[in-house]
């Protein structure tokens, strides 16, 4: 009896050290407390229950993610556009807070690795992604309160993702930027597109963009052009402070 | 030219004096620089700009006080309410910050005596107390950081205003509530109602609530009825911990 408790400690130890590990990565700072972060991942399906008998599933972690989410937003766009308005900062964030990036945020961090579902991850709609992206951000806010949710929010959408000029839409397109910038530079580019598939099957285009024969951004979406873009805007970013520079 | 520089310098550092202990007093805790609390109190028709040349007044800090206020709120909710789903913490959140609620908290902590503006006081409409207090918030989060934000709206808004039983619904009187008590615990309760009258000129109506002969809370209100249910609700919060207990 002492042995199988100590090889399911021992296993459940292991399991929760993989998890850790993951989540570590993804998080940029080691979680203290797992079981945040485990509801924030566990979809209504499971039916679990806590002591008291409260529904335990990341729906109410996505309610304060969602909170936390939109004070950061607010408070970098107040210092970031000291000349917009109150209604400026309202229509900015809300296209930094969009379903549809919150569900590229969670896709990009490939989040749907941790659920515990009944429901067969490929029955879900694409919004699972964005719930559990702020899902996750409530679960850092429980366990390492509003200065983590900050620093995960800055590191992973704010600097990758967040570009002032281009929610503004004077930015069109990140491919013309980057090309002109080469043009500019006397560099050679090139994109390399070839076919890939997703573990579900779906049809996908990767994408590597290479500047003078290194590569400087890769990217994968469901078409050649979105692909192109989305590589074009992460060799941007990489490349902002010369290219800023011109 | 020297002396007359000294004596402006001197006045407006005693206008800082001035400002800085009324606000103190607001805050609970002293501020540490004054510019934002300045802002937090301009209104547009002043028409100030800063160095930039971008409007200075109080609309842009309203945008992040109310992101601030809505996140500390989920927070306090997430803990206090851990049987209660997404929709209702979003249903009890949008209760505690209803346009009318922070109206009532503005105006409670007198607000408006800051306000720099060219449009008279009594020109405004009753928005404008919740706004600057919304703008407060901002302010306190420039100055101080999140957990002054949250200290602030424990202090001022959760602490004497929020009772989840209350905003469920499901107590709908703290007179009868307090009478109740009162009754059981064989103690003598008064109401003693004098009629006042704001500095505007506006009816109002005070009341004292006195237990065994003394008065436990104030309140003034535009009804006689709504100053007395506040005043219970004051003594309610007093003797919350003896109430729970009969």
């Amino acid at each position: 009896m002492r042995i199988l408790k100590k090889i399911f400690s021992k296993s459940r130890s292991l399991e929760d050290g993989i998890f850790f590990n993951a989540l570590e990565k993804i998080l940029g700072f080691p979680p203290t407390e797992l079981e945040s972060y485990r509801k924030a991942f566990t979809h209504r399906s499971s039916n679990k229950v806590d002591k008291e008998g409260n529904p335990m599933n990341y729906e109410r972690l996505e309610f304060l993610g969602d909170a936390m989410l939109s004070s950061v937003i607010a408070g970098y766009l107040f210092s970031k556009a000291p000349y917009g308005d109150e209604g400026y900062l309202t229509k900015m964030r809300s296209k930094i807070v969009s379903r549809e990036h919150l569900n590229e945020l969670g896709k990009d961090l490939n989040l749907i690795q941790f659920i515990e579902s009944k429901v067969p991850v490929q029955h879900f709609g694409d919004n699972i992604h964005g719930n559990i992206f702020e899902s996750l951000i409530g679960a850092i806010y429980l366990d390492k309160g509003y200065v983590f949710c900050e620093k995960f929010i800055n590191s992973r959408v704010i600097t990758p993702y967040v570009d002032i000029s281009r929610l503004e839409g004077k930015v069109i397109s990140y491919k013309s930027l980057v090309i002109e910038w080469c043009q500019k530079e006397k560099r050679v580019f090139h994109f390399d597109i070839f076919e890939d598939n997703a573990i579900d099957g779906q049809r996908l285009f990767g994408v590597r963009l290479s500047i003078d024969d290194k590569v400087i951004a890769k990217a994968r979406a469901t078409s050649k052009k979105k692909a192109e873009e989305k590589a074009a805007q992460r060799a941007y970013f990489a490349f902002q402070e010369k290219i800023n520079k011109k």
